[in-house]
């Protein structure tokens, strides 16, 4: 197994002198990686920069066009992937928009691709709680891993601030319109619609996005003594208010949210009453 | 459309005035919610801490697990949550583990979470130029997700730096053992997989997330001057020994990095021998 193998030689990029190359040079796995045809087929049927018919010469195309599942997918042109690489330069910025939620260890303001990984790593874990067994993970994650892009130029809303909450919506929407635009059109409808299924909450995959969007703050909140609720004098009843559409997503989730939040209180560390 | 209604009432976490909930309160969609019967239904057969036959009287939820495609799932006891949200609590540190790389706009030192989120957002629009057109990219995802939680206990080590990638991989799997070990053992054997996988670089999913883990740090080098490679003098033909098997993943995307080293070789910012 390589991961038993030693680490001077797991490391080096170099598996048993097989895998160094120069630049433009081929993988040196090429005549024993199974995987190889496919991706010179691939190569093959996009034919460069244009759409163009796949010439009779390659057959073999064809025939692993069967394996695509009778999809052909749009030809990967140069000018496409600069295009994603634009989009990916840019959404950097997503590691630079702080929260309110302090991190438990540093009690240092989280940022928004922190979040997102955070939120990821509750599906991948928590997706069994979820109101419904079936649900589309992959979907979960791709609309986690894109909810917060808006906030590049929209800032981050905290869930309490009710007067940044007004347009709050519009401001996204423009700022989803300019960063998704970075794309190729067919990836800019996908994330944009993607988007728009996390903010409607309509959907079983909407409604358990949405509710591990609120379960992560209000964990970090209970376990960093409410810092982030007491700073801003939140109360136990606007937590609950703000909150309780977990439910929706997850019944488990929102009861384990529930007692969490009375052992908060009983804590101290969140206030019944304001001033209280 | 909800996300077309005013920001004040998407904000509340009261749609319409159904979903306010005490605590312990179920959600007010219970009769209009297609989805609620499943999770009635699930809630049922868990049994609550046992795993239990399930009763006749609950004949609706063995109807049900047609739907669950044949497959129960393991009982959610309150016991499984709270070894979950141990989890998830202990890898908030995955934010305090700061890497060699650095952001491209702010300068400072990216850390692994961001890290980790940036690989997922690679896949989700980078997926198509894999060497494989039929990627299980859930997969990829998770394992990307999770590839650098080992660091938490075992730091985070420097692409170049082969002193410390001695025992490296042995370092990496004690880590990996105390903090998957949290996780229920039905997960802690899920996520270890995932985590071999990636280590190993067998699979597609496995040499595509590997791809993907080396491109991003390549990429925010060439849009930082080289920042990373210049403080620690890594010369172009160390980068290309590094990262070519970005090939066995993804040629278009090896192809692309070979062409963006040569221009920031060109620009001065990667040296081609050691004090050039």
């Amino acid at each position: 197994m390589t991961q038993k193998s030693p680490a001077s030689e797991r490391n080096t990029g170099d598996r048993g002198g097989r895998a160094i190359g120069g630049p433009g040079s081929q993988p040196a796995t090429r005549f024993t990686d199974p995987g190889y045809m496919d991706g010179l087929a691939n190569q093959a049927i996009r034919g460069g920069r244009h759409w163009i018919p796949v010439p009779p010469r390659f057959g073999f195309a064809i025939a692993a066009g069967w394996r695509f599942g009778g999809r052909v997918t749009p030809p990967a042109s140069p000018e496409r992937l600069a295009r994603q690489i634009r989009f990916i330069v840019e959404v950097d910025k997503l590691k630079e928009i702080f929260r309110q939620t302090v991190l438990i260890n540093s009690r240092r303001a989280e940022n928004d691709a922190e979040h997102s990984w955070h939120l990821c790593l509750l599906v991948i874990t928590l997706a069994e709680h979820a109101n419904w067994p079936q649900l589309d993970v992959l979907r979960v994650l791709k609309m986690l891993i894109l909810h917060d892009l808006v906030e590049i130029d929209a800032g981050d809303t905290f869930a309490y601030d009710t007067k940044a909450m007004v347009y709050q919506h519009e401001r996204e929407a423009v700022a989803a319109d300019r960063i998704f635009g970075l794309l190729p059109p067919d990836q800019q409808g996908e994330f944009r619609a993607l988007w728009d299924e996390f903010e409607a909450r309509q959907t079983p995959e909407g409604k358990f996005a949405a509710a591990v969007d609120r379960f992560q703050p209000m964990l970090l909140n209970c376990r960093t003594e409410g810092a982030a609720w007491r700073r801003h004098g939140i109360t136990r009843d606007r937590v609950i208010a703000r909150n309780s559409y977990i439910a929706e997503g997850s019944t488990a989730l929102w009861e384990y949210a529930a007692r969490m939040i009375e052992e908060t209180v009983a804590a101290g560390h969140l206030a019944v009453q304001s001033g209280s």
